[in-house]
């Protein structure tokens, strides 16, 4: 036997007792004829101590344990002097009878503490001592809690939970999947899922009803600081359901993840539509922790003789309240912000409501008092406010606006991680336009059901096709998207056919889902979640890399395994591939 | 709305209730002016009427019902005079008020009834067909019953579920990698892991001290009957544990799992070494449902002057109880059996035990009637029993008699499906001769921790050095296996070496874990079941296919979507492989 306790358990009321302890060395320290060494675990810390007088070869050996070491100690419960409140065992000490060494440690390349003094590379190249300390061994303790508790609300809910397969089948449409060679069909390949998309379908046509999965997602993109080539996803489905049904049920869901984990309770989700959550925030995925919602003004100021207004197809701006005492310099730095262009404004026009009431713009020249009055009246402006308006293309100007919005948010501290604000956003478009191949994609995916009311629009206006389509937001992200699926065999082929599909790659593709609709489909829908992000919004972070235990770098590397490499000549062989690089 | 009631669950509290059902048409019969419909969903069965009466045109709609039309309808719950008690709701019926098809459905290529009339292979080209029948639901159902009380158990006793990741490095040891090819690393792969070994040892590096998870692991091997491509493991590691903490928490979660999914109190698990597996049952996974065991008989039967016996190595056989009728037929099926090229024995010699007590062999011009008379009494055999032998080289001899004890158990009906006979088979060799390569390999992998006291053998007799192995065996069937690890850098660095490997090998496939052990690794070890094989023994099943949602065929094609298949020239070129066919 090993231990009789962890680190993290005894206190007073253990004192007496004979224990077995093991752990790592976090620290030590010597006192006079005393050495101190904490040992952790991960369940918390204990205080050693080594008394020169009782046992001076015994603190000797105590004295050469290197931070890191795996140690075992036999000894007796006693208390602690000079007590430490801050931690469970903090009253305790353990009084050392025997020692063994384990396993000693190299010096750790960084210090495995919950400040580090190691850089992102080294702690992933050592992700295993990374893994060690607190803060990050914490994410993936809640990122456990979060899964166990989500599969207990679902089951609860009467969800099945079924393993769909990893070694499915490449289609063109969507982002890129990663393919993987067959050695017993040579020249085919299987493609891992980029979503469970089409079997979590079949088993609604198979009457399972309730269906969800924790499951592996792969996506072969470049990737972006937040984005890793496998993701995880919660991903549900129900048959006999309408919009309303699902948003009840994964409602309840939130609210049970939020109370369970959190012991928040995060009230009633509130719901927006696309087309709002558009003209209020500018984006799809409105951070409301926080108001500062648009305000058009086209008709307050169109036709002054300002051109940037005048022939803009859209003035819009926020009420940046308390912002009036910004700087010359602070102004100039939100307009370079705005220009970046990652964002790509031309320019940004203020309006200062000062403390005394009076009003200042950039635009000065091009409007009265009376004017400015009424523009600041627009917002609901207050003496120290600062409002901030852009104008351009409708659409182009409201995104820069929702990133200027952001920063704002950013730069009052409104955007807070421990509040959580959480809605719904409803209709979103069925498809959208995309410039590049100068047709139209389906917004979520080609299975998404058009609303019944605008399904002849499919003809005339393919843009204003509003799908059942609905997302679940947290604090500006989207964390959770899903539809009503189309369940009948003609309105998907009608679907596949506005996008772009033949009838015969169509057949190809997804074939056995049109062929399973003639089979007694029940009409369906469902969601899925993105775990990672799910679980680093309820951690507080901004990257999903910390609640992942291995994840890969920008490049696709794991850096501590070294992967990918190279594969032998007589792996390629057997596959009948060869490398052409 | 679409219904206010599942097909499962009204009964006569519910008498007079307005209620909507949904579902599938499972049969439909005429009587008289009525018509009669059973809705199927996940839940049940729910009989319909339509009365011609009360509303001619409605029942006529309901007569063109076809199978497996889904229909949504809305009546009243009524009592039913004709009652089935065989289930729940066969004391109600539905008077309908009003019926809508939902989706209409064509003939189904099969029976959807628990007894079908289609064949494997049309039942895995409409697979979501066939997971409509209640046998193949409910295995899944019980896959999920089994997986949630597995994470529930693991859970209470602290373990915490880690996702590994699935793009990871290939290894040549062990069975073949998939593989798959890096488009941001040109010439790149990662491979799909075997198993997380490697990663779960790290979590243990790292402190994670109980680590779990139920996981996809991949291997891609010419497929027998019973493999398939990709399966489910319930992975686990312990960290600062002995070979007896393992076996005390994994009993526990065998017994949990039993009691809580079945409702069946399996006791005590028995332990067994390798050695006395391999001398009693001729198997490492020996069937302890029965009997039968294994009876060495060198020191009765050799040197009477039959060839056979006098030169083997081994000669032992088994007492098939009650079987001394069997007739010359059945007696030469069984000889045929064990001579069949997949056991290739040479022959097969019996000693039967008459009910009179009288003694036939097929050998007798060898042995007296004294001497077949001290033969039976080695077995303890009764009149009416029959004693099969076998002999030659013992290994060879041992795995031939085991064949031939599963059949005589098979014969004699000793291996029901409902009994389950569980026990642990420890004390594995550390390596085993491998004829083909002429060297040694891992029996488990190579981080598997040879028993200190066998450590010096590795030099001078390896075969004989014992490892810290077990295995759990349920009915004849490995279900899980496992270890103590290696922690140790330099015990590591042997045992690769003793394997085969050069020390640069060695660094580049396991660099990453033996540096780990220089930075503080604990003693660890831990055990992974394989969850499709246990689900298919808690079924009662004898292939894992039935287990599993969307299983692939023995060429590992998925033949419902048709996978794996070509993909187009563009994705080849991105990933700049090409195909060599």
């Amino acid at each position: 036997m090993y231990r009789t306790h962890t680190c993290g358990e005894l206190t007073l009321n253990d004192l007496g007792k004979e224990i077995m302890l093991c752990g790592w060395v976090q620290k030590s320290r010597d006192l006079g004829g005393m050495t101190f060494i904490d040992v952790r675990d991960r369940y918390g810390l204990t205080q050693l101590t080594f008394n020169a007088e009782d046992d001076d070869d015994l603190r000797g050996r105590a004295r050469d344990l290197g931070r890191e070491y795996v140690i075992r100690v036999k000894g007796t419960v006693i208390e602690r002097s000079n007590k430490n409140l801050k931690i469970p065992t903090g009253e305790i000490e353990i009084k050392v009878a025997a020692l063994d060494v384990l396993n000693p440690a190299k010096l750790p390349p960084f210090l495995i503490e919950d400040e580090t003094d190691g850089g992102e590379d080294l702690r992933m190249k050592y992700r295993y001592l990374d893994l060690r300390r607190n803060p990050i061994r914490n994410n993936l303790v809640l990122r456990h809690q979060m899964a166990q508790a989500t599969r207990a609300y679902l089951d609860e809910q009467q969800f099945i939970e079924v393993e769909t397969p990893v070694l499915i089948k490449s289609t063109p449409e969507g982002a890129r999947d990663f393919v993987v060679p067959s050695r017993m069909n040579p020249g085919e390949f299987y493609a891992l899922p980029q979503s469970p998309q089409t079997f979590k379908q079949l088993l609604m046509v198979s009457g399972f009803d309730r269906y969800f999965q924790i499951v592996k997602c792969f996506r072969d993109e470049d990737l972006r600081a937040d984005r890793q080539p496998e993701f995880t996803q919660i991903d549900c489905e129900m048959a006999f359901v309408e919009q309303e049904d699902i948003l009840h049920i994964f409602e309840g869901l939130i609210h049970y993840l939020f109370k369970k984990v959190k012991n928040i309770e995060i009230g009633k989700l509130p719901r927006m539509t696309y087309s709002e959550a558009m003209r209020l925030y500018g984006s799809d995925k409105p951070d409301t922790r926080f108001g500062m919602q648009f305000v058009e003004l086209n008709t307050l100021l169109k036709g002054a003789g300002f051109p940037v207004f005048d022939q803009a197809e859209l003035i819009v701006g926020i009420n940046a309240s308390g912002c009036a005492a910004y700087t010359r310099k602070q102004l100039d730095a939100l307009t370079d912000f705005v220009k970046r262009p990652q964002i790509g404004a031309s320019g940004l026009v203020y309006l200062r409501v000062n403390e005394d009431g009076s009003l200042k713009s950039s635009v000065d020249k091009f409007f009265n008092q009376d004017q400015l009055a009424a523009w600041a009246q627009a917002f609901d402006a207050k003496p120290g406010d600062l409002i901030l308006v852009m104008a351009g293309p409708a659409d182009k100007t409201r995104k820069q606006l929702n990133e200027l919005r952001l920063e704002m948010g950013n730069q009052l501290g409104l955007r807070d991680k421990n509040k959580f604000s959480a809605l719904w956003v409803v209709d979103f478009p069925l498809l959208e336009w995309d410039e590049e191949t100068g047709r139209y994609h389906a917004m979520h995916h080609p299975f998404t059901s058009p609303k019944v009311e605008d399904i002849l629009l499919l003809d005339t206006d393919p843009g204003k096709v509003r799908a059942n389509a609905y997302d679940m937001v947290i604090n500006g992200t989207e964390v959770g998207g899903g539809s009503i699926r189309i369940h009948d065999k003609q309105l998907q082929q009608l679907m596949l056919r506005h996008l772009g599909f033949s009838e015969a790659e169509a057949q190809k593709q997804f074939g056995f889902l049109i062929d399973a609709f003639t089979y007694g489909a029940p009409p369906h829908g469902g969601i899925a979640f993105g775990f990672d992000r799910l679980v680093s919004i309820f951690a507080g972070l901004d990257s999903i890399r910390d609640v992942i235990a291995f994840p890969k770098n920008n490049a696709g590397r794991d850096v501590m395994i070294d992967s990918p490499s190279t594969i032998s000549q007589e792996q390629l062989d057997e596959l009948k591939i060869g490398v052409k690089v």
